[in-house]
């Protein structure tokens, strides 16, 4: 299936959550988002009135968030839902979910099999690696009609590769964070969760009296915090989830870090000060400002010869970064990366240390200096954020092309890096931000964060540097200035929480 | 279909070359190979004595050496065979084939249908891409029993990979030079052709009266100056070929190149004296070593710290590539590889210089100097050498565990990178070396370098420099000083033709 041809309206109506749908107009298209779900509202307890029981069945990465985030505020609102957690016997997970309040002397926490036996409504939140293996198994212990509930359409996409189909009988919705798990869980305990998108990917045989898909997709969403959720579709969603995650999310700024990092080596800067023109002003203040400001808010940090800089880093970095990441685009949504991480998990490749180059040695001992100083005194590196930045806008416009709405493409290239990823980086370092995603976006950073890397070194770097000039003398940053990007990154970012993700 | 099972006996017969076929001990597997054809003999003029015209479709790479190569040979044995070229109208390679002394006017150079349409054999030497896209429809061009020559397997692999099959009346035949068209050309006319593999990949309805397949592939292949012609099928010639060029031979040797020249870099040597040390020592006495001695010759040239700096480079670098290696023979082997590069043919997908970076801009430089100098005062660095050994048998070891026969194996892991590939990386650079090659080869090197650049960084570099301890602490240093491989490079190295390649 493709992705669809070039948008235009993303409409969708609820009946429970009418009150909290607003239309809003991004660059020219209406999408209408369910706003405010950063604290959940009575409307959840409705839309799960005839669903007496939902199972999270997993407990990895988005199994813990979900569990607890449902839960509480399932409770909140005073609903009777009862959340539970299927694990397999032995598992290893088992003393973690215990540890926040599942057990199985109250049913809170029961074997998958039974999870997914009483439950009209299951989460299915393994990992992707399972899910490709045991997919088919799992879903067979579904009562008939059920519902399945999915974060991320990889287990879709992984059909599609194969020429399969689901089980026609139930229903499949989606409830998809654009965030890792300890993102979901640390930002709705510090007052908000994070942006999802969600779906109804299939309808089965509606289970009698209950709400149709789509409320109980938007109630779930809410349940977990999301403050803004966002229509899509599941093979729209495991496009750009698995193609951004290998683009800028973590590949391509993991390659961008490598890179520029080594140039000021070979400038023969000192270690330390090439790390925190790099890195730290990566994930300091270039990320803060376009969280804050916005793309633009960059060039109002930069003086007028760093607004040169910044504008020849991206007229030279933007082509080079667009071929590369619509390729990536092509190798996502031809399924081929998909088979190649069930290849990898089969055969269980090992997954190398992403931070075991000398760039990252330097970093551990940079943030032990930072521990409780203020970061006033990085600035923004205007080579840095170019590159950077022009690799965002190849991101967005390769998803734009490929007909993906304004509020996934902004979600999936710019404010998951900013307000979820990034923070990650910053507090741990790389390998904390890539190893706490899934394998799939594991595997996958560590595959194209070379090839960054290196096409900026080979195409980049050398006519940074005067060794070679450009033959692409196309303006890109001119379109950059006028892109339609800022005025939907504007609308999106008045809703936005207030509050920063703490990453200790 | 897979690689098959682990191999044993090799062998074949052949009533026409019977007096040059020899059979030999292989670590104790036999093969039976053809041998002393890098000049011509008069049982080339017998194979092809139904065959009254050849035509070479074509004129890339391959095109040009083969078409001249094969014309020679059969003037020289008498043979009244006469060479042909099809070539498309208004093709750029036109007036290079008739400065090679083909023309319209005396009918050795004619359009791609006519040469086609009238000739019992023809060999399609044309780009990967172009065969991807027009291969059923030039060889329905062909007469019905006609014999089609494919000096690779990529076709019957993007077939397998689409799930089609070839025109099932003709007869298909492989003789595939395991190096590069120039080099094909160059050695012939310095007295020596290139090793090549033969295959009989499906027999159709013989032409009356023409020899067997098996014959005219042979014949093909001593007509173009294989010194040594082993059996394998294109099943294997493919998987082998876009392996061993993602891997040791372009992807791999490059990669290993930036890496140890970065972290030379790293350590704050000159730059001139960081590229002596990792690329000179590679291009210049590693691969000499290793064309004229084997592998255990490096040993020799090594003094005790040097071996032990040997060791302990290819004990931590051996388990990191063994499993990139494998990995990309699983890519390969599932066509992904094959169908990735079609997909970047036709979405004409740039591919960037790789000799961009500031190694090869340093490298110019050191060459310059080098013109007209012995090379006598470039030392071996055990590290390099280590790395790149590693990766050599990590090559050799997958293709083994794949069922891959010796002689393909060490031709595809060794004696291709040191006797045709590595000359030209010494002579002008990487680029040259990497875009003298098929695009599938160029766009498959640039793929994987990044990965073994990026992973002897992260788990090689930080052991060696001692900032890392390694977890693996299994000898594999042992297992190479006692590995079957030295033994068959023995005996085939008797074999081997007299002078090593001269590239200017």
């Amino acid at each position: 299936m493709s992705a669809g041809a070039n948008p235009e309206a993303n409409v969708f109506k609820s009946e429970i959550f009418e009150g909290n749908l607003r239309q809003v107009e991004l660059a020219g298209t209406t999408e209408t988002v369910l706003y405010g779900g950063d604290r959940p509202f009575e409307q959840v307890a409705e839309a799960f009135a005839s669903t007496p029981q939902i199972a999270v069945i997993g407990w990895s990465s988005q199994g813990p968030a979900q569990a607890q985030n449902l839960r509480e505020s399932l409770a909140e609102v005073g609903s009777d839902t009862r959340v539970v957690v299927g694990l397999r016997p032995g598992s290893p997970s088992i003393k973690s979910a215990e540890a926040a309040g599942f057990d199985f002397e109250s049913g809170t926490l029961m074997t998958v099999e039974k999870a997914l036996g009483t439950s009209m409504m299951s989460l299915a939140l393994i990992a992707d690696a399972a899910m490709a293996e045991h997919g088919h198994e799992l879903v067979n212990m579904m009562p008939t009609a059920a519902t399945l509930g999915l974060s991320h359409g990889f287990w879709l996409g992984h059909l599609e590769a194969r020429g399969e189909k689901p089980r026609q009988d139930i229903e499949i919705i989606g409830a998809c964070p654009k965030g890792m798990g300890p993102s979901v869980r640390y930002l709705y305990e510090q007052g908000s969760g994070i942006n999802a998108s969600f779906a109804v990917a299939q309808v089965g045989q509606a289970a009698e009296g209950s709400q149709p898909a789509r409320e109980r997709a938007l109630g779930w969403s809410v349940g977990i915090g999301s403050p803004y959720t966002f229509q899509t579709t599941l093979e729209n969603e495991w496009r750009s989830d698995i193609f951004g995650e290998r683009s800028i999310l973590l590949g391509g700024v993991h390659g961008i870090l490598e890179a520029t990092y080594a140039a000021k080596i070979q400038q023969r800067y000192e270690p330390e000060a090439a790390f925190e023109q790099t890195v730290e002003s990566l994930v300091g203040p270039i990320s803060r400002t376009i969280s804050h400001e916005g793309l633009l808010g960059i060039l109002d940090e930069l003086d007028e010869g760093g607004r040169e800089e910044f504008a020849k880093a991206y007229n030279t970095a933007y082509p080079v970064l667009e071929r590369l990441i619509s390729k990536i685009y092509t190798d996502v949504s031809s399924t081929r990366e998909i088979a190649e991480v069930v290849d990898d998990n089969a055969n269980d490749m090992p997954m190398t240390q992403v931070d075991g180059t000398d760039m990252w040695r330097v970093g551990e001992r940079v943030r032990a200096k930072r521990a409780g100083t203020t970061e006033d005194d990085i600035a923004i590196d205007p080579t840095v954020a170019g590159i950077y930045v022009a690799g965002m806008m190849a991101q967005v416009d390769v998803l734009r092309e490929h007909g993906h709405h304004w509020s996934e493409v902004v979600n999936e290239s710019i404010i998951e890096a900013v307000d979820s990823l990034n923070p990650f980086m910053k507090a741990r370092g790389v390998a904390y931000m890539v190893d706490n995603c899934s394998t799939t976006a594991r595997r996958g950073s560590r595959k194209w964060a070379p090839a960054f890397q290196t096409r900026i070194a080979q195409a980049v770097i050398p006519v940074l540097d005067g060794t070679r000039t450009q033959e692409d003398q196309h303006d890109y940053f001119s379109a950059f200035k006028q892109h339609d990007v800022h005025q939907v990154l504007g609308v999106l970012g008045k809703m936005r929480p207030s509050i920063d993700i703490s990453v200790e």
